[in-house]
């Protein structure tokens, strides 16, 4: 069956559920994908036990033979140690999940050889061979969620840097005097366009009074205010609210004008949850590049929302698994 | 004759002067090098016609017939544009070297293959072949002077981005808010920590009245300061020169911190006049990196400085030349 050799296992963890498709790293396409809760809490053993018989019922589905399967990737929510193959700072999901040793335990379970990867490097990784990037030399991949995370990617192979940390843009530097971010540092891009701090700056809005219709759309229970809940109300013509994603997006844009000054990418491809604010964010993003970067031929570098959506991670996570397992061309 | 083919001419190109020599680019050695004055006033096509002369003197002396020569590069304080060759934006020569055929020209004067490549990209080029990054994965350059300016090489290779422009880091974002720079922007890294703007920092100190030493140091003509003067004062214990220099080098250390959150890169090189402050500069660097790196594995990444001096240049445009005419491996 020579076609099957291309069909690879992509998993993407994530802090509340688990997605696991069959991949054909030829054309990017799923012929089965399940997706079943984390329950993180259970701990690590627990859960790769559940990722385990994930891959077994994703290989009946597709009528695969599991011990077809060239190879499984797993994405991966953190920071990770590639060399020895464990998690290193997994931060949305439990503390006993630094230095589990994702890798042979798959492996145990599994019996197929497994690569693990940062999961916007498996989106930019994605989006770069399947998606919005695809035929492009460049890509700087940007993941907008709970965290802001990142991937460069040339010539369809990811650019990895020291433990497969490059890519960690959600940290670089926008304001030297900024406000603290949980990974030691002040003034992080994540500090002012994740979306924890969009819906922070909402919060903080209605807690002072401000007049704005972001209090009564969630009828002042202030813990359901969310990016989305403040788009509605921009999109209801709210000045505070328009304020809030005007500024979430110029600073974003500072970050972009910065990868675009640093790297010159062919593209930029932006998913992920807070980019689904579409223009309210977007459009701040494109004027703060055109203000900054007077260098770079910005008339070729294209900054484009992702194409595969939700699917890119288990996608990456097989592409990853098939450029690492040595059967990639 | 089979190792002159291994000895390409480099050129340099600067404001004030001119270098060339001949290089072996399988050990990085200079035979032969000459210096001239630009005299960038006289117009490219008399600077370029002293630039072949200059070419027909180092083989003369090198022993090396000028038809033997595989190619030439030629390094450019500025903007390019590698498909046609020519000149963009060059901002420490006359206006009138825009859009000049500089590769044309050459190769009509020389009648040998040449190459272009802005100076910044050669000084990494040359440093991650021969230098401070030798044998390392990644690295990135940056040359501290008049202005900022980078590059990033991958395995020996510069990664150059749309027309060569990826590494153009002194136009980075440090302060969204920040003063005003030549390139359009405000708050670029270049105006913190540039030659000019660390200068600018000492004579506003003297022009406010400040106690310090910087004036009396060049007998208050103003005209005289530079930063090797404020380093002088720092030396001698001077408060203002001090916090001067801690400031711009902390500014520079933010810079450096955000291209290793990004790129988490080997090594970080960085060479130009500007680096010559030493301590100064590189002790408010090392510290801003321990305070906002937090993800890349810090104790593997190594900020150092160049190690061949002014000569990079010459060697990374032969460098250049040979990895571009099709005779490097």
């Amino acid at each position: 069956m020579p076609e099957t050799i291309n069909v690879y296992l992509g998993i993407d963890l994530g802090g509340t559920k688990i997605a696991a498709a069959a991949v054909d790293v030829r054309t990017g396409e799923r012929q089965v994908q399940l997706v079943v809760p984390t329950e993180a809490h259970e701990g690590p053993p627990a859960v790769i036990t559940r990722i385990a018989s994930l891959v077994d019922r994703v290989c009946d589905q597709a009528n695969l033979r599991r011990e077809h399967v060239p190879a499984i990737g797993v994405g991966v929510p953190g920071v990770i140690d590639p060399s020895s193959g464990t998690t290193l700072l997994l931060p949305n999901l439990p503390s006993g999940w630094r230095g589990v040793p994702l890798v042979a335990e798959m492996q145990r379970l599994t019996g197929r050889p497994t690569a693990i990867i940062n999961d916007a490097r498996a989106f930019t990784l994605a989006e770069a061979v399947f998606g919005a990037g695809r035929g492009m030399h460049s890509v700087v991949g940007m993941t907008l969620g709970t965290g802001i995370g990142g991937g460069i990617a040339i010539d369809g192979r990811l650019y990895l840097g020291l433990d497969g940390t490059a890519g960690e843009i959600g940290h670089m530097t926008i304001d030297p005097n900024g406000a603290p971010c949980g990974c030691g540092n002040r003034g992080c891009l994540e500090t002012f366009a994740s979306g924890p701090s969009i819906t922070a700056m909402g919060l903080r809005a209605v807690a002072q009074g401000m007049t704005t219709q972001i209090g009564e759309l969630v009828e002042y229970d202030l813990n359901k205010i969310t990016p989305e809940i403040i788009m509605r109300a921009a999109d209801n013509g709210d000045g505070v609210a328009r304020e809030i994603l005007q500024r979430a997006g110029s600073y974003l844009g500072v970050g972009v004008a910065n990868l675009i000054t640093i790297l010159s990418p062919d593209r930029v491809v932006i998913g992920g949850g807070v980019s689904r604010l579409g223009e309210w964010i977007l459009g701040p993003v494109h004027a703060e590049i055109l203000k900054r970067c007077h260098v770079t031929p910005l008339n070729r570098v294209q900054v484009v929302p992702a194409q595969l959506g939700g699917e890119a991670g288990v996608i990456g996570a097989a592409v990853w698994a098939a450029q690492t397992s040595g059967t990639w061309h």
